[in-house]
């Protein structure tokens, strides 16, 4: 959107992933945990199927701050991450944003990340990010 | 490896990415954020060349703890990133991996996670994850 963004503004945003996405995620960064490929291997666990990369998930932060809110530009300073529920595939969740902070001298801000189940709206993941956009962040020009 | 691991315990991995790489995460993702795969664009930049991804770089945390350190059946519980230096395509950066806590009782273990340049040692990305696994972290049978 790249127009100035304050304090308490928000975004949402659905996204799913298909197990096709799982394997080439597994083959890309070589993480290729049973528990998210080998249906046998996760039958034998506490979450009965295999569930997505966490990582994998996390990853729709980084597409959002970096395309949308705020958008082209932004450079990720950090994020943290806790993986608070298991996340299937071919199941739609909420990812939500919402700026806690901003400093205009800096231009960056820290943006609450958490994603949510959308039958439910129980968290899955709770995040916060730090971006800095030197465009989005700006003191305003009066 | 799943042998039993206790506080200070370290394991370090070296791995690069390549564009071809950036471009396939920005597929799967949908994270096209210019900065990562546009030269123009990043040539106006501070960074003056596209930077890697930094979800794609950390994905070396998730596969690491994953796979080899502590291996097999880990689940993830959280990761903290600071993203701190850019990170380039055909680049060859060491993971380190340092256990800092173990809870025996949750079979639990907190453990540094660093990325520094081979050539330099400067860090890149510093990082903490928080990792389940029953087998690893359980109290040691006596």
């Amino acid at each position: 959107m790249n127009m100035k963004l304050t304090v308490d503004q928000s975004f949402e945003h659905l996204f799913s992933f298909t197990q096709e996405d799982v394997v080439k995620f597994a083959a890309l960064t070589g993480d290729d945990n049973p528990l998210h490929l080998d249906a046998e291997f996760a039958a034998n666990t506490s979450f009965k199927r295999p569930i997505m990369h966490g990582m994998l998930a996390a990853t729709v932060f980084s597409k959002v701050l970096g395309t949308i809110f705020p958008g082209k530009g932004s450079v990720y300073l950090g994020q943290k991450l806790e993986f608070l529920r298991p996340m299937y595939v071919d199941t739609t969740y909420k990812a939500t944003f919402k700026i806690i902070e901003v400093n205009e001298k800096k231009h960056t801000a820290r943006i609450e990340t958490h994603i949510y189940t959308t039958d439910r709206n129980k968290i899955t993941l709770r995040g916060e990010a730090s971006v800095l956009n030197a465009e989005v962040f700006a003191a305003q020009e009066s």
